[in-house]
């Protein structure tokens, strides 16, 4: 069995070796640095722990997994220029570095690179495991609409932001871990089951991030507190504090997201000063426990011996009291 | 057999009636706006030209043949932001009704709408089809990446430039008539003989493309004549009159290029003069003859009776002479 270093290790390894069509060097550079500076490689990670839950030859997932991560950075590089986005894990993002022609040429490379990758699919599943992929990209780009929309809307409700989320975060996680364990030859009630398990670990990993944008460590998390705060963006805290203020407390929150000019520290201050009068931090501590909770309870209906769970088991229970 | 009304009336079917997630409107929007203002349809109809050769059975190409529209189309919509083009078709471009944004994520979920419809070739053959598309599709981009670098080079020579149409726009049509073989059972020599059939009509196409820009009849091509002139467009008109004018006609040739300010009409009139000093239009015409030439002796080698060739060589012929 391996362990979450040895697969995060032939990921990257994976993505050093990826073949380029480099007859124009300019479109393959920003793919190379936009998957060069990191990240923690969730998604293919998952994918081979979902895979080595029901076989040890993983080689033949490595490259199916690593599509998606090429997937998942094609989004990056789009919505990076969507939200007009200057910097990403701490280095320029590609249209910064490059410009916005050539963030979307590179961006759309990505997703033929990325389709590449499925089609090393072994055989005998290459469409079942294209058509679970491709459904999943489908949904990240409604996901991303529905959290464009949201930007304007004023009153967003917490069922429409849990879907935003799903869609956008959540199905590709789900997609992820369905995708391994159909490689790995896992019947359609388990396939199914890691679709699930990735579902709710991506809600528990999206609220989460919601939360680390106020509480986290800077130092751990490496943002600046309350940056979501600052560019009025809709997250889960802030819908669930809307809907559970009433009267005075509803006012001053919407006031202080309808300022159109502020100091943005006092407005850090006002906002987390209102969310703890909310409870909001715990409130939103325990939506996310429930949904890691249910990540477990899948995880043992899931037909594999104990032993071969705990790397999936270690991910899901990381996230509880996450700090990055 | 199919004529070629019979195809496009197919096709246009096909895209009305194409699914879409419409949880998010707004994403869907673009997609059907674009889709519905036109075009020849020339790629899906290649496509089922080259499915009938060898089968009657053509519904089973339909949806794959609409995946090369889509998949043109999604191009369309990002090569318009690239080149800040309003217009397209004489409909406003996606990016200029919506905006920018809008464009690259409604433009990305084409492409995903375009794998769905590749994953709904006949089993027997879908890794054989979406390999071909996929690989076209990842030059397609090269091939805009060097049409962008072309804006910028001093000069670029005759064999970069039929390199780089013969990506942007040769390469699709060849795998669109390549896809529709391998679904209508040709063996390997024919649909290897298809894909050449495909590369040496888009060639030939997209010179003509450069061809009527200036000496097209406005009426019937529906643009000003001369706009790539205005535009400083690289063509092969200009590659070619770079590289056989000399002297004096060299350096005024170069000169109206180099102007940062310059009346329209005149510059247009003065290119034109040198281009026919030196020729051009009857080099040019030559050049494209060669390549509908060969397409025709490529048509002749397919192991298929002489009477199912009649549409594939229809729309060979119409090249020939081709006013819009």
């Amino acid at each position: 069995m391996y362990n979450h270093a040895d697969l995060k290790d032939l990921v990257d390894k994976a993505i050093i070796n990826l073949s380029y069509n480099t007859e124009a060097g300019k479109l393959i550079d920003p793919v190379k640095y936009i998957l060069s500076i990191g990240g923690k490689r969730l998604r293919p990670v998952l994918a081979l722990m979902a895979c080595n839950l029901f076989s040890d030859k993983i080689d033949e997932a490595v490259i199916p997994a690593t599509g998606l991560e090429v997937f998942h950075n094609f989004t990056l590089v789009h919505d990076d220029i969507m939200d007009q986005a200057p910097v990403r894990r701490n280095f320029p993002t590609v249209h910064s570095k490059w410009n916005i022609n050539q963030a979307v040429l590179s961006g759309d490379v990505m997703a033929f690179i990325a389709n590449d990758c499925f089609l090393q699919a072994p055989p005998r599943c290459i469409s079942k495991v294209f058509r679970v992929f491709n459904k999943a990209a489908i949904e990240v780009c409604v996901g991303q609409q529905l959290d464009i929309d949201f930007e304007k809307a004023i009153i967003v409700s917490e069922d429409e932001y849990l879907r935003m989320i799903e869609l956008k975060t959540a199905v590709l996680l789900a997609a992820s871990a369905k995708i391994g364990a159909i490689i790995g030859g896992a019947d359609d009630k388990d396939s199914e089951l890691l679709y699930e398990f990735g579902r709710n670990l991506g809600l528990a990993f999206q609220i989460q991030d919601d939360l680390l944008d106020i509480y986290g460590d800077i130092k751990v998390f490496g943002k600046i507190p309350g940056g979501d705060i600052i560019s009025n963006k809709k997250t889960f805290l802030l819908v669930k504090a809307l809907e559970i203020a009433s009267g005075e407390q509803h006012k001053r929150l919407q006031e202080q997201f309808a300022m159109k000019e502020f100091d943005p520290e006092t407005k850090v201050k006002k906002v987390i000063d209102l969310y703890d009068q909310l409870n909001i931090k715990a409130v939103t501590e325990n939506i996310a426990n429930d949904y890691i909770n249910t990540a477990f309870s899948l995880l043992d209906k899931i037909g594999a011996v104990k032993e071969r769970k705990k790397e999936l088991a270690q991910i899901t229970c990381s996230l509880k009291g996450r700090n990055r």
